[in-house]
């Protein structure tokens, strides 16, 4: 019985995923990309490490890609999203502290003064993000995000943050999984706050995303065991910080690099500087540029949110893939 | 062309996949466990999560198996195996540092007096450590741990350290993936200590792993990217840090986990102990004793190394499963 079941099932499994393999192979892998050199660089990168015994070939396990988040998976103007949640929390928590009133930067937040609260700085966000994200246990911080991704809307789009991914990347991310790749989020955001839609929306489990993190500590509360999330930051996932983290989570240097500012420099330059003359496995490293002020926002050199300036030079100088999103992309956000 | 090469090879993996589960259903799993309340309640437990439609059923991306290293897939007699590694560092590296011949704790370590050495307590252990962990790159640290997994032996039984591993527990790794687990280790042990062998002997690949980690700083040398280990310590995954290890390289709470020591009381803790009255998902937590002086070796609560006293005492109120290493495991390590 044991036996027949099991055969069945897998059989099953198995011929959905011919199916799904021959669908995908006999259609366009990117179809919302314009052809042009990105799509066909991307295409020759992956034809290249899946070709059994080409020089090129990459076995499976170490198809690994990392992709940054803001601005590289979804959109992070007129600012990062993960701060947009900071801010709606600190509306809906304020009842509960009197003294914000008076205290900056939560006084002019809640006078509607955004531009004037944010003039604190550095110490300012950081004193914002420690009021509301930390102090409760990692369960709990979790359903506060799962509630506010499910309803909250932005700003400008009016439209829900889950929609403001780009649409040209979801295939993308489909296309490397199809072809072996693992797939892994590399976010200067917190990991936290992305691990509990990510899975839903880009297809990569809580395992795969490498973030920032503040300190968590074990206690048991009542006999029971909760991580209780601390007012300390354990860990900065940007620039230096990101072949830190890639190392320290996955354990493997990347084949592929996504990123779209120059926090993600240092992730696109371990992952494509060969080590020496011996070290020729492909590698692709992608910058997606924002040039679509009509469909999305146009920014780079200046910008104060995913300033593109320092990797913009070294993309010509290190042969990465910059992606215009003007001319590249059909569409940018997936249709409702 | 491209379509039917797919085709066929999918279909060949297929195949392969099914004959394999079809071998793997029929024959006992565990061979070399003897019948007995362990065995039996780890294939009742695994038969539970995998039913579908059961109330037990787990979804396969929530089958998190979590195994601790040093006495629980591998022996750590006569101390932890990557302690001994640093002394044959330090035998090594003497040369290069004449300064030693009158440093403790290397003067005495040099003499022979490993004993004398290590009475500096945890001060002298981490002094060593830093002497032979930190100061070069990544890579280097890799290549070195590969050179002396492959060529160091045990001081009593003379076997390579990755034949000191126990077949009971490889079988367990091997019989939780295939019913649809993801297996991690989460061990004390340095994760880049690790890392290097883990894949080839127990199937757990680098992404996988989860440990002690020192500081690492991201530079450029000569152009090219390298990760330098700092002489500081980053995180230590024993006891409360397990718990807080598992949440931030996995992010999920496992379902099963593994140790034999009270550095691994937490990680029980986390993994089996029910949020609330609605938290019905089935949990295991198994714990290895080492029972058995004649194959292996015997030790629990008073042991310096694998001391396993308040983590025995949770078991029976837990309904943790322990493991008589000398009734319950057929052969202990794996035959040459």
């Amino acid at each position: 019985m044991k036996f027949s079941h099991s055969l069945t099932f897998r059989g099953l499994v198995c011929v959905v995923l011919m199916l799904v393999a021959a669908a995908a192979t006999a259609a366009d892998p990117l179809p919302s990309w314009n052809d042009g050199p990105g799509k066909s660089a991307i295409i020759e990168f992956v034809s290249k490490v899946t070709t059994p015994d080409s020089s090129g070939f990459v076995p499976e396990p170490e198809r690994v890609a990392t992709f940054d988040n803001d601005g590289t998976l979804w959109a992070e103007q007129p600012m990062y999203f993960q701060l947009l949640f900071a801010l709606d929390r600190v509306k809906a928590l304020a009842p509960q502290h009197p003294e914000w009133k008076t205290r900056e930067p939560f006084a002019s937040l809640l006078k509607g003064n955004v531009k004037g609260a944010l003039a604190g700085g550095e110490h300012a966000i950081m004193d914002i993000v420690m009021e509301t994200h930390a102090g409760m246990s990692n369960t709990e911080f979790e359903q506060i995000v799962k509630e506010w991704i499910a309803t909250a809307t932005h700003p400008t789009t009016h439209r829900p943050y889950t929609e403001m991914v780009y649409q040209p990347m979801l295939e993308l991310l489909d296309y490397l999984r199809a072809n072996g790749f693992k797939t892994f989020i590399v976010s200067g955001g917190g990991i936290e706050f992305m691990r509990p839609w990510v899975e839903a929306i880009y297809g990569i489990p809580p395992e795969q995303v490498v973030g920032s993190s503040i300190e968590t500590k074990y206690e048991l509360q009542d006999g029971k065991p909760v991580l209780v999330r601390q007012a300390a930051i354990d860990f900065i996932d940007d620039k230096a910080g990101k072949p830190v983290g890639i190392n320290s989570h996955i354990g493997r240097r990347p084949v592929f690099a996504a990123g779209n500012s120059d926090g993600d420099l240092q992730m696109l330059e371990y992952t494509t500087i060969a080590r020496d003359s011996a070290d020729t496995t492909p590698r692709f490293g992608l910058l997606v540029r924002h040039t679509d002020a009509k469909r999305e926002w146009a920014y780079d050199r200046k910008s104060h949110i995913g300033q593109l300036d320092k990797a913009l030079d070294a993309a010509s100088q290190r042969g990465w893939t910059v992606v215009d999103m003007k001319t590249d992309w059909k569409v940018v956000f997936p249709d409702n």
